[in-house]
């Protein structure tokens, strides 16, 4: 089973609108919502690839509710804990005249530490059943800012592999405890080593303790630096449109080919052909089967010598 | 008891964000909810003012459910109906940088006909004990057309005096019933008049039914036709900003003046104190108690004879 973790679980909310115009009043004439944050999204991803998985993560409230009965509609187990304050809500406002998106990303609810604790306890348990643990997005109000790092040591304590998506701080703080893949774009690398250098900034973050980084950089792919050598995969065509999405399918990718156990090559081509087919999803968590189906043959991937260099 | 009547009842929502960008991500420092829709706000500035009051319409959900929590915070008598929908949320975003608001209205739940059955009858027993009824917003989506020439109906027999505060089909199709006052502001009067001859246009209204309307110009105060004669109220000073909250203010002054048995220049001047008094507040429902005190005696109020043509 592969568990995903959402600390920062949210209701993705979607609004459709003729036009964003700053100052004047909206007539919203479609407004959807579904279950998100990060975690949920690669659970998702997993469900259509038929891995067995389960959403873990903090949630409550009137909007926690929502969320919750967003999982059972996809399907999805599961398994939040419950925390007191109201989840957050995501909303992305959506221009039918151009296809724009611009969005709004509430904080989320202060988590006390009883709810923390709560919580650590009850993700030792499902972890015993995971063979890989992804951990994904912001932490919430009132974690400790090492929360990725203890649940990175209590995973790896029960022989899963553990997947970090996550930026600045909490990022980090969590190397410390030897994470086996980190997934950063190719921003939040610059952010957290100051370089802009992609395989250089990756060296440095497994010099900080992560086995592996790949770092994702768009439409031009991803770079991985792992114990076993470095790759560059490429996709055949550059996609434009939704990067969220294209990030969470990375992760579900990644967390994929280690429950089944795939080589680094292999696991990288899956990464960047399902990134590049969740690109034209305007929501994510889905991506277009028949351009994954497609690119999955023909991503490029190609060993990288030059970062062989710390 | 004045019976304020919200039929598509809101959870008004308010982000703070630092400056509003199209088609970038922002970061919502604050957000706010509150019970909404015109007829909630103007039972908060009625409670405020010291009049008894009770809150009638629609709502259901889990937005209902919220909205239900904040009429109970602000202590307002809630006599909604459930219905099976999920009542809209409205949310207006503001910037930090500027104090502009942006704002996105959702439609409303689709209300069954047994759903407006059950609220015509509800409404039915309220208005027994209802001085004055104040009808006010947009209809939701399912509602017959003549909704509020029903709610007049009711009320003009059950001996309750009508204040109306709606626009477009929703207004011209309530006028045969009679309402005692409409509220249109400049715009909304235009529109169902295709006049902007705003003494030429309230007559006309007029002639389709309502006995008074009181048509509101923003800063630049009311004109108001009535059986007495017209009238034209200016404040001693012009106040910009949350031009929603004024309309609310003044419909609660209407409906008050009525509950009262005021005259007709009273109760003018009072409504364009207390529009003034909304305006500096974000939030609408709310006044400045100070402004409103000092403009209460300063709101010049002139027979209008030339609007005598009809």
């Amino acid at each position: 089973m592969i568990l995903t973790v959402t600390l920062n679980a949210a209701l993705d909310v979607t609004y459709g609108v003729d036009s964003l115009r700053p100052r004047t009043s909206h007539r919203v004439d479609t407004a959807r919502e579904r279950a998100g944050g990060k975690g949920v999204n690669v659970a998702r991803v997993l469900a259509a690839l038929g891995h067995e998985s389960a959403v873990t993560g903090l949630a409550g409230g009137p909007t926690g509710t929502l969320l919750r009965d967003g999982l059972r509609t996809a399907g999805l187990r599961d398994e939040l804990v419950t925390v007191s304050g109201d989840s957050r809500r995501t909303l992305t406002v959506v221009s039918r005249d151009d296809g724009d998106a611009t969005v709004f990303n509430q904080r989320g609810p202060r988590v006390s530490p009883g709810e923390w604790k709560t919580f650590t306890e009850h993700f030792a348990s499902l972890v015993r059943d995971a063979t890989v643990v992804a951990l994904c997005g912001s932490l919430p109000p009132g974690l400790p800012s090492d929360a990725y790092a203890q649940l990175v040591r209590t995973a790896t304590g029960a022989g899963a592999v553990t997947v970090l998506d996550t930026s600045g701080p909490a990022l980090l703080d969590a190397l410390g405890a030897g994470p086996d893949v980190v997934k950063p774009n190719a921003a939040e690398l610059a952010d957290v080593t100051g370089s802009r250098d992609v395989p250089a900034a990756a060296e440095r973050l497994r010099a900080l303790g992560a086995r592996t980084v790949v770092a994702s950089s768009g439409p031009e792919g991803v770079h991985a630096a792992t114990p076993q050598g470095a790759w560059r995969a490429v996709p055949p065509k550059q996609l434009a449109g939704n990067p969220t999405g294209a990030g969470d399918a990375c992760v579900a990718a990644l967390a994929a080919g280690h429950a089944t156990g795939a080589q680094w090559p292999d696991i990288l081509r899956e990464a960047v052909a399902l990134s590049a087919a969740a690109v034209p999803c305007p929501v994510a968590g889905d991506f277009d089967a028949g351009t994954y189906r497609r690119f999955r043959t023909a991503v490029s991937v190609e060993e990288v010598h030059a970062a062989h260099t710390h």
